[in-house]
């Protein structure tokens, strides 16, 4: 019997007016217990009545044009910055929206300019005087004069979003004619604020079958802009250039008690994406908003929860200021958050959130019709979503799944029905044998880097999970972790300074990125304390893994600042004189013992050097891409790329095991096959095996106490024993 | 009779006691009319009255233990920094010569070390006060008492060189057993410069059938350090750190003004390589010394005028101090210079020194057994650097052609005799065709970095030709130009600071390496005046190439500071939220016309990207390797690298004439062929055209008025021409 309870529940899926019986059958076969309410169309009658939880989405900053128009000066507004323009006359002329979609913005001339705006010489850096420049508003052009000629000039000047970015996007995207833009608007301002509470009791009292409401999500739009041809201009799921007004920039001065620049989110018109290293104003700013929008967040909330309801919030979208690593998340009281999974790291960005209820992952495919067409292959693209998400799962469950999109598509292709069915049974047994415990962690790890817990899973992201060429052979690292059994923590410069014995804590650390960017840390290195501390941790017998430039940074005598730690330098032409005479490489070690010969390090690194006594795993034409090093009692380890894959992760595993000299644990909960991995749950006395792959794999499982059996699994098959 | 004239002379060769009959004959048959005196044997009396000038190699700072000895303290001392220790207790020993070969160093104890020596953190950059660090002679390490925990400490101190670093390289590289160290002192030193006078003279008049005193050099010779296996661990042949002494640094203060510090000249532990971008201190220093070598170095040239001889110097070993290119150099009254000829860069740092009577090359291969053996291909090597130095010598001619090592050797190689008979004569040949007129150029052209002439044509050089990884695909420009028809120039980012105005003296800037190095100019970038210099420029018409990372410097929003002028920027991780469209490549264009599909980038470049509206020529991958832009009226040209080759400069001079708008003028004194080159001496009414491969050429040469004809040229051949 308790079988049968177990396999029903934690799932949601769509529904929509015209397929109510199909709903009703989903709703039997994959044993869901939620429906996301369809938009823009009443509910079904028939669905009111089943036994499942209705959520309805929530846009707390559009879908209401008629309160937008009668407030402009309430729009929501965004930060945004020139391209560079060179003065080759005295005067110069700066259009300020040309290579923006107008659509998207218009220019904000209705707040003091001279204290909001700012024209920086960019040759020198210095604002140039407000006796200098104008606005015409004819032209939508800022006229500088006495210009220093050939200079570069900036204009950073205050826009509002007079179209919501998503629903551009969407608009854009599905070709949508005649669509009336939704604006979006500033609910941190005094009159939309009172009115939006107002506007979310109408919602929730005109929706009394809701359970619950998805707030998408507060207040303030991820950074996305598009240029003049509607094509992405710029996006940044993390930025919060467009979380400002002249309103809250007035409390933010009073708060922090110094002057407020618009440099502070312009930033050289990087606008403090995730690779620059925050700056003390950035980090204020942030920590202002994180307080600010919990605060008005929390009233929501509670108006939610005076009616019954719960609150949910999606992950994405209006995000901007929840921060749900941060301490003020939890008092904003939340029941529950809800996200896209895209992969192992954006599948822990959910479920290691503190102080909700319970987490939910958005699966894909989306029931949308570039997946399902006639010969399309939704089957796939979710067997490769679910396993992939799955060993994140094994590590920190999420507590529901779900699916979007239109019912009515996915109904077409049983496949993918049956498919879905067997996900959310796996889901639920998983689910089952693993709850309230900690899975077995062999190592205790820290990623450190500028940002710490508030890109915790996140780190490198440029758009949520989007590939770069620039970031993939980095933001490996963090996928392999989302899934091996190590206790994961993302740390920070500052917190090393503030204590820096959390390092007791730790069993290795990992410092992954390139040389001068957040990930890596650039001029805190210069910082006595935090390098000192570093040494003394691996000194001390502590490891150290480094990807990419880990420490790089130009300071006193080295590029990579922990250059006798790691036992690796970059070859800058400052070192061109000395010369390198260790290039041998071993032939075998335990790290690389197996890897196939030509390991993929993704993009690697040209460029470095091994020091004198280091040990060289791999070198390609004088250029090092894994090296090992003793320091004190501690170990490193220098990769100079670390794309995911199986075999990736599994250099990762044993480099965190030979750095901590504990080669002779790697026998235990360990699949000798590195498509297949293994999780214990020695509380729940369950143990699983997990094969990664799409097809039939054998291998040797070790148990805990290094017993082993030959086990041949089925493409993508979970196995579940009793630990004894 | 003007024929026969000609035919002979400009040939210096080596002789030796063994071989009188040889040098007679080889100086009739390569028309030689210099002989170098052999080393460490009577001069043979047959040779005295031989129609020949004599040479004589004279040694200022060696060959004299017994002087040496006697004055241990005016031994030469070179700056030297130990590597990075980090302190793990209170206390930290330092031992000072671990890694260095003692046979070359002594720590020189004997100076004050608290005003001499240095003790850096360099955790902080801070210096360890004197109290905290003493020096234990019995051990030879410096005690450094409460240091701060694991922070990383190095000792910048003096060391004797007691032997000379030459000497030990020859000793150590021949295996000469039982050879009695020479020492080498420093003729900077009051009684070592009063006793070297004399000792000049004595040796002059020892040696009365000299003609020519070769000086190898003066005083100082370039970094050069062993290790304790006696293996080179650091080299610098532009390096200044063995060519100091508290003597010499007192006065050194007394003249700057300011406290001379170590540091000064350890640079962290750089020494100031080419790469480094030098700081003011170290300008000042090589000022200082260039004065002061310039002074004394004058007073044995006046000694040897007054004798009646000529004084040559030999541009390697003792050089540091004497820098050819700049203005000091002169007045020391040199009537001649020989230099080493590796290529076509080391050819023209030869030929281009200004303010002589005379220079010398000294062509490969030396006449020693590593080439000169049973089975040896002499003549190849001889091929390849003869052809290789020709293009060169075409552009500005060495006065003198010549060989050194054992005649006997090569005396057994017929063939190589009958080769460098017909390369003394196409040398005569080609040097009356040119002399005393410049060649026709068709454009200025300006190599900007950290340096200017002070570096012309040793641009990126770390051990004169010497091949690096990192520098060969930079260093192929500077190769490159020394043969092509360019009016070329060396100027510094204070030379534009001085007098921007010298810029309209030039049509192309070339900026070519990394960022952030010397080569590239690094912090320059961050001054107004620079960069509006350098915009100005093209914007009213001038050419700007940049290859590898031109004007790369992290600041105000851009790490290319020129991005807007050269249309691309480098994706440092700081740009990627920015969408980039622009990575079509055009099919066809001008400067690639005569190259092949696959362009050798050399080492390239990663994560360049085009801005938008810049025309890219190459792309790989999404990593832009050469795209032109329009900035103004002026054109730039960016290429990720160009190692030397053929086709690459053929791609160099196009982008040069593309640059400046200049594409009507290609064929003039031009050849289809890239393998081949023509350069007109309009005053002289010649022209010549140059075969530069090993194999028959055929191509169309187009004359100064585009008037063109066929023709095949066989291996190696130039053929002279009168042009009406
Ligand atoms: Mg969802
Ligand atoms: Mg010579
Ligand atoms: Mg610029």
């Amino acid at each position: 019997m308790k079988k049968n309870t177990i396999l029903t529940g934690r799932v949601t899926i769509p529904t929509d007016t015209d397929v109510v019986p199909e709903t009703i059958e989903l709703l039997n076969k994959w044993g869901a217990d939620a429906i996301r309410d369809c938009d823009g169309t009443d509910y079904p009658e028939e669905l009111k009545c089943v036994q499942a939880k209705v959520y309805k989405t929530y846009y707390t900053t559009r879908k209401d044009n008629e309160w937008a128009k009668a407030h402009p000066e309430e729009v929501q507004q965004c930060y945004i910055m020139t391209p560079f323009y060179t003065a080759t006359e005295k005067n110069l002329r700066i259009p300020l929206l040309k290579g923006i979609a107008t659509d998207l913005m218009k220019v904000n001339d209705y707040d003091d300019k001279a204290r909001w705006w700012e024209v920086i010489d960019r040759s020198t850096g210095l604002v140039v005087t407000t006796e200098d420049w104008s606005y015409e508003k004819e032209t939508g052009e800022v006229i500088i004069t006495n210009c220093n000629l050939f200079h570069n000039y900036t204009v950073s000047f205050l826009a509002y979003l007079i179209w919501d970015p998503v629903h551009m996007y969407n608009a854009v995207t599905n070709d949508w004619k005649d669509v009336e833009h939704q604006i979006t608007f500033d609910v941190r301002q005094p009159r939309t604020k009172e009115y939006s509470m107002g506007r979310l009791r109408k919602f929730i009292e005109e929706h009394p079958y809701v359970d619950v409401i998805r707030y998408t999500t507060f207040f303030h739009q991820f950074t996305l802009i598009f240029d003049e041809m509607m094509r992405e201009k710029y996006v940044d799921w993390y930025g919060y250039s467009a979380s400002v007004s002249p309103y809250i920039l007035e409390q933010f001065e009073k708060e922090v008690g110094y002057k407020f620049r618009p440099e502070f989110i312009i930033d050289q018109g990087y606008y403090n994406n995730q690779y620059r290293i925050p700056s003390k104003e950035f980090k204020d700013f942030q920590a202002f908003q994180r307080r600010e929008v919990a605060k008005l967040a929390k009233e929501m909330v509670d108006i939610t929860h005076e009616y019954g309801k719960e609150a949910m919030m999606f992950l994405g979208d209006h995000w901007i200021g929840t921060e749900p690593f941060m301490e003020e998340f939890k008092t904003i009281g939340l029941d529950a958050v809800v996200g896209s999974v895209g992969n192992g790291s954006t599948l822990r960005l959910i479920s290691d959130i503190p102080g909700v209820k319970y987490t939910e992952g958005r699966f894909l495919p989306y029931f949308f019709p570039d997946t399902f067409y006639e010969g399309g292959d939704p089957v796939k693209e979710a067997k490769v979503n679910w396993v992939t998400a799955r060993r994140a799962i094994l590590r920190k469950p999420i507590d529901r799944i779900g699916y979007g999109g239109y019912l009515k598509l996915a109904y077409q292709f049983p496949e993918f029905i049956d498919y879905v069915e067997s996900v959310c049974n796996e889901f639920r047994e998983l689910y089952e044998n693993i709850k309230d415990t900690t899975p077995y962690c062999i190592k205790r790890v820290a990623v450190l880097n500028s940002w710490g817990k508030m890109r915790a899973w996140g780190a490198h992201m440029v758009h949520h999970a989007l590939y770069q060429k620039q970031n993939y052979s980095y933001a490996g690292v963090i996928e392999a972790l989302s899934g091996t059994p190590f206790e994961v923590f993302f740390i920070n410069f500052d917190d090393i300074r503030n204590d820096r014995n959390l390092l007791k804590n730790i069993d290795v650390l990992i410092n992954v990125g390139d040389g001068d960017t957040a990930h890596t840390g650039g001029e805190a290195w210069e910082d006595a304390v935090v390098s000192s501390a570093i040494r003394q941790f691996v000194y001390e017998g502590g490891g150290l893994i480094g990807i990419g430039e880990p420490a790089g940074h130009q300071y006193q005598g080295h590029y990579i600042q922990l250059a006798n730690v790691f036992g690796i330098e970059k070859e800058t032409g400052f070192t061109l004189n000395y010369d390198k005479y260790n290039w041998d490489t071993v032939s075998r070690h335990f790290i690389t013992e197996d890897s196939r010969a030509d390991i993929d390090f993704g993009e690697g690194k040209k460029n470095m050097y091994a020091l004198e006594g280091t040990t060289i795993l791999v070198q390609k034409e004088k250029e090092v891409q894994m090296a090992v090093n003793e320091f004190g009692k501690g170990r490193s380890v220098y990769i100079s790329g670390l794309p995911y894959s199986f075999e990736n992760t599994r250099i990762l595993y044993r480099s965190i095991l030979w750095s901590t000299h504990d080669e002779e644990d790697l026998n235990k909960w360990f699949s000798s096959n590195f498509n297949v991995e293994v999780h214990a749950y020695v509380k729940n006395n369950k143990y699983c095996v997990v094969n990664n792959t799409y097809e039939p794999q054998k291998t040797r499982i070790y148990r805990g106490d290094s017993s082993s059996f030959e086990l041949e699994l089925d493409a993508n098959e979970i196995i579940w024993y009793e630990i004894s």
